[in-house]
């Protein structure tokens, strides 16, 4: 309320308590100053209260809520159903006009400020987790996989002749795919075996390179956040090289905020070489619902260049979900979930490390990857070989989500690409394993219960292997086409081979 | 509940009266059964608790609601703020998996049934609303512009040695934007003027194709709505002469489906010729918050391809909106909103033909337009030629939103190509004139309240031509940059010429 | 926002744009203003948002939601649940305090001035509904009864000696019950048979007064709105009784509010007599949530007198249900539910007639009462002597809800008294009948609806008289122990002798 | 979804994954299952998915959410609010019937099984809170003054002849009003003191029975929880003594739940003499919004007769903000919830300590209170007799909220009485002094805030006595009209005195 509508209050309520209440709302409008005046993520989290204060406030901003607009227009922010205007908090214009998904809407004075804001916090954000030299980032209701399509579109402009992109290996099928949306054919790069670990093979890299002719070459797509054994790109010495040859780099940077070693790669990258762009998930990094992810670079002309190639204006829910998580946390609270990420990361490493040893498996050495770690699956591989793909099966069944297993010679055409290998990063890689995370907002329950249900599994599976009839009764009956439940898993698992056995 | 529950509750409160309950609920049962069973929009509209209570059952299917569920992947659908957990409905892992936006999620269930049944409504209503040979379609959380880029990247893999895209010039800065991300060249076709309504220039486009030769030709991307004077294209024409050439053909279908008359046109076009796939936005034709739309087609095939060619999972946003606004009001509510938008256009046009005619201005005649309307500002022009941009930021300070004011003699460079008379589809539209559209959801008190304002804001200026202070000091005041809050506007009005002219 | 982080926003979207929101802010704040300033219901509704906004300024207002608050009293609206926070906009503190239920609360400035509004805008809500003299009133979380006794509780203090309350009888358990739990004998005065209609015998009410002594009678207590063929009381002349006796008169206008029948009766008899206090529903005038009434009267001195009897604070649920209901219908929404009130009892008046007269029933003629109405079952009962029984379970099992049965002969005793007769208000009304009322918030199609299946029934229950086996089987399988699932049934139906005659 | 409904599913989405989804929905059921089974709170909270779930179930199961119903009675449930209908969960028919507030509705079984069931989680609560002997229990949508009230009018049926109630003197004025409300003579028994303590005077109520006579006596009236020095009353001595003159007992346990020691009290109490009925607050135990009670005893026939005479059906808003609250704690919540409570009050106590001995007062030694502690004032009194006074308002404005200062000689007339002492719950406590109280749901920090600013508001009124002109400003400009923000709290702070000596 304004101040007349406190005096008005004054001759209702006593003068003192209403002086008390608009002292109170000052508290919060004081928490908005900041956001405006300085733009970054607020050191504390604000209450409910002041978020969906400050929510109301820039929603009676569009004109959609205007008590006297009338429209004539095309598109005039209407809303058919009170449920979706109020799940939008009224916030209908979405953000972004037809030339640049990051301009101001003359119809939309509130949500051009939430679309700004969140920009500018999740600039913070990113120098926050590591990445302190970043100039510019947008939020875009698209994932990281056609967010990097954009970025190649964009490149595409500014280099007409190229037609390759360099591209260590990552068995991920949506990065493979934003590079052929975009028009451009991948350059798989295999990544070279160093003890567990499948790292950068930077010697092919620069030997396709030269191969190529970096005029042809439309940017390097490097990779940070991976499935271990695979561990991030060797981002520095790519970065230097890119710089050296005068080619664009992108970063796939797709869950990597969370991890200070990812962010720190993309500085130091940035730093002695060249990273024209880097993408993240928002999902994947702050806890928000799948669809949106960060655009964010070292330059701010390109990064604008970027959004303006958006064509029209986009959906505000990713960047309304972002702003209200960070808001609630606080950079604070970011900092606290981050650290506790870190902390049952190691947790898990243990656990898995004890439970390998009981099963005479091993957790891979995989010190590189600072989020997913590996169990190999060999004692069990080598006493059945549909073993490992039933205890993918299992797990489901159990709900034991994110627990992938990656058998042995696995094929997949994507594309036309055929990639040996697939879902290990590597044509060969000598093991069978199984890979868990320790991804944000994970609890040391989650990591209990899956050691739990884990170890439970592998040993109905031992056991079972003089009779299969039970394993194979829960297949029949729960026929998980998906052993993994992961992004990266094609393959759907038939059962006939299975079934054709029971049979007989 | 389930009957067990129904049973212990009899034992609380007495069997008759739960047993009432019970039917009551196997009555909101019935209608979740016939949306799967039969996947169309149900005729009538569901009340706000089936609603709630059917996405809530979708919410419990998805792995991030389990009540045992551990997760140890790297995207969990975990949630940090609850206002954000609440607003989507515990719906968070968005839609489509990394090979296709369409894919069903092993981790969601829910949300899988989701997305199928709303591309599965929405085709429902693509065919109530006139394209009644519609063979596919889904929704995608872009808006039109960058739905659009991906059909034409889609279009690419098919014809790579493509280059150009035939477009029959609309004033609309994303549509031509969609063909320069996508990587193409737009061949821009002039409008042939006839009467006063700018056509398709059959002549020009097929003279452009023997020009520039089929092969080379990714496609035509034509338009059926749009502002007047500009009509839909004539698709039907169109649509035989990619055919005859062996040329895909896109259909920039914008806000059509709320049109009889454009739907008409594509449900026609694809009878007589080829229609690949026509686009529609969201926000515009359904009432729901702006960013996502529908790309649909005639060949089922065609249209997977587009939607295997989004990399990676996406927002379920847009898809829960259009889904709840279309439960909420069924087929015979939407088609309620279509029809009186439809008598509202009428009495929008009577009411600006009168006003014109008492400003000795006229309603503009094009009668192939079926929702924006054109009134000529000729004397207003005559009188001074500020006073057209002046309308328009007159009446953005006045809250009528969507009338747009089209000056003479715009030119704008996008892309590094100029378009003359930017804003009319023209290169010498012979006058200027004011916009005003009749779109879904659309009162009749918008109408009369806009021509009240309109009116005022005439006979002000006219007042004003002697002493042009008081409209310059609101100027100043309101130094709108937009004089249009339109899409197609690019130019940021400048105040400079007035303010030294006031300073003289 | 305040105007210090309106111009801080003015640095990131464009000036003009932000002063359009903020003006547009102002037209919220306005409205806020004339509420603030008046206390009148506004005439035109709200929007869900400026009421939302509106809520949100109060709560902030509220000690609990002070940003630096620390607190170590015993009560300091701690939240266990953000469900429960969130439902009740996070004003938690209730109303009132120990004192008086209307006294404002040092803690909770937002929650003192939303009890204030509430009262007044509810004031002038009565006054607006026809009862234009009343001087205060207040609004009360609990059900009518319970505020009746409240009433009789405080009168007790001025007439310690009184005993007795004179009551027209009304078949209405809780009317007769607020006397029996404030301690105080209830007088029985039977009604007067005029023609169909069953109205107040002045004379017997004199006649009691005179029996017993002014001085030993507590108050009369009369009733407005009750089912026909019960007709409201002669509360003018009762009024000018009380006067002249100088005994108290407690009005029971339940459902009165939505009667301006009702409401002049009460004007009229505070113009012409003595009426102490009126009483009526939140819930049944307001289409608000059960719980809540409104406690009014002329002498404001005496109305406080009955506040400050409350001991102790009391939920804000049932004020806030009002206000909100009150904002978004304005005056001009809720003078529109009354006036279609009236018209749709004039609706189901004549369906009722032809149904009646189809059946060989009549419509009883009670021009006196304005909400409810009655039918005859003379024929029904003529046939079977449980037919009348049987319909009410029936439309119970129908789905027709508030369509009251009452047989001839029911005997209920209440706290020590017999009332024969009982539901029928009288010790021997000539016929069986069947109530049907048009209450607020009814629409055409309840009448409709209701009209063609108790068609069914009658129809159904005469074919079945020769053959009375299914109709028994639909009563052995919904046993249903209610006739009429109204307040006034207290017998429950035994389906003893009809399985006794099933098994001969 | 029905198991037909998830069949159909399966035709959609993948078969095993729906079949996971279905069984994910089982989980939820069996725990609604278990709580319609055994009427508990469950040991685990629920999730805020399964609660809403099972709100909806609840809801649909009403007649106003009947998808086919028709209503023709005079209350059928509608609402005119959307707003409102929401935040009710569409549970609208409230509790109750006319006869019972604890009956079954035939309209409304969800509803009706929403209250049996809160009521039922209620007594298991009460049991597990330490009066495991507890028989029957019921949520009373009254605060605790009224709920003691409806005991006091319930009694009066069996002991038609009794006018008074012995109570031993507590200063709240809401228990003192509870009884004149119900028209009794409150018979006030002066505390005893026992070193720093105010315990029962045992004799002195003796005394008064004897006096007047068990017949004439209605109850006593005892209180548990209480502002230190006063201490809980002798609550197994004045129940023997009851039991011994066969007069009834009613104890008042406002915020007693929270504490083991009060709830011993009361469990003593019923096992060695007489406790007829025991009432508690729910906001100040449960952490829910002000205005509701729970009215338990140990011989259900009593607790049903009391329930029996609330006259009308009631707002269902306190019963459900429990049984939500409840269900989203579990017992294990709820438990983790107390012990921090007691743990905080030791700290709260240590602090206090030493918070006096800086300030050369004392913590009051009062080792029977288990929730609230006082803190001399004396020193501060000898500085300047309104230094007390003064302490309480600088502590309101900084936002200290529920710090009551207690000064000598007050005095207060209520209803009649005079009470000298006011506030302190004797006549002449030695010391004026401070409460601060460690009540469910307080934080650590609160305390810490509490001590740091109770610390600089001492150390500013020291430097001030010299001149006290900044401080008499403060109080100018804030008048704040209540010292203390307690409910016991009745005088209003007049600043004349100070005034008119700072104008000389």
């Amino acid at each position: 309320m304004n101040s007349e509508n406190f005096t008005l209050s004054e001759k209702i309520v006593l003068p003192s308590y209403i002086r008390q209440g608009s002292q109170a709302r000052r508290s919060h409008e004081q928490l908005i100053r900041l956001l405006l005046e300085q733009g970054k993520c607020p050191e504390e989290g604000w209450s409910e209260s002041t978020i969906e204060l400050f929510l109301n406030e820039l929603a009676v901003m569009d004109s959609n809520n205007f008590l006297g607009n009338c429209g004539v227009g095309e598109r005039e922010g209407r809303v058919a159903s009170s449920l979706v205007a109020r799940r939008h908090y009224r916030l209908i214009h979405g953000i972004g006009r037809s030339g640049d998904i990051a301009a101001i809407q003359p119809k939309a004075a509130g949500s051009s400020l939430l679309n700004k804001l969140t920009n500018s916090v999740v600039l913070d954000i990113l120098k926050i987790a590591g990445v302190r030299s970043v100039a510019s980032c947008f939020v875009v209701p698209m994932a990281t996989g056609m967010s990097l399509t954009l970025c190649f579109l964009t490149l595409r402009h500014r280099r007409p002749k190229a037609r390759y992109i360099i591209w260590p290996r990552i068995d991920q099928k949506s990065c493979f795919k934003s590079m052929i949306t975009a028009g451009f054919e991948p350059v798989v790069v295999e990544n070279a075996l160093e003890g567990d670990e499948l790292r950068t093979d930077l010697e092919a890299v620069e030997r396709k390179i030269e191969e190529l002719g970096a005029e042809n070459i439309l940017c390097v797509h490097s990779t940070t956040s991976c499935f271990a054994p695979r561990v991030p790109d060797r981002i520095e010495e790519l970065a230097a090289m890119c710089a050296k040859y005068n080619i664009p780099h992108i970063v796939n940077n797709a869950y990597g905020v969370q991890s200070s070693k990812c962010m720190h790669l993309i500085q130091q990258g940035a730093r002695v070489g060249r990273i024209d762009a880097f993408v993240q998930s928002l999902d994947k990094n702050f806890m928000v619902p799948v669809g949106g992810a960060i655009i964010a670079g070292f330059d701010e002309p390109f990064v604008q260049e970027i959004s303006k190639m958006y064509p029209g204006r986009a959906s505000a829910s990713p960047s309304l979900d972002v702003l209200i998580t960070l808001l609630t946390l606080g950079a604070k609270g970011y900092k606290k979930l981050l650290s506790e990420r870190k902390e049952l990361y190691s947790f898990l490493a243990q656990e898995l490390k004890s439970l390998a040893s009981a099963h005479k498996e091993r957790l891979l050495h995989t010190p590189h990857n600072p989020i997913s770690l590996a169990m190999s699956l060999d004692c069990l591989q080598a006493e059945s070989d549909k073993a490992v793909t039933q205890l993918g099966s299992m797990l489901f069944t159990r709900q034991v989500s994110g627990a992938r297993v990656v058998p042995l010679g696995n094929e997949q055409t994507i594309s036309g690409h055929t990639f040996r290998g697939f879902m290990s990063h590597s044509e060969s890689y000598p093991w069978p394993y199984l890979n868990a995370a320790s991804a944000v907002g994970i609890t040391r329950e989650d990591v209990a219960l899956c050691i739990k249900r884990l170890d439970r599994c592998l040993k109905t599976l031992k056991k079972e292997q003089n009779g299969a009839e039970s394993i194979t009764r829960e297949l029949i009956f729960n026929p998980a086409p998906c052993l993994c439940m992961s992004d990266v898993c094609l393959s759907l698992f038939t059962l006939s081979p299975l079934l054709s056995r029971l049979s007989h």
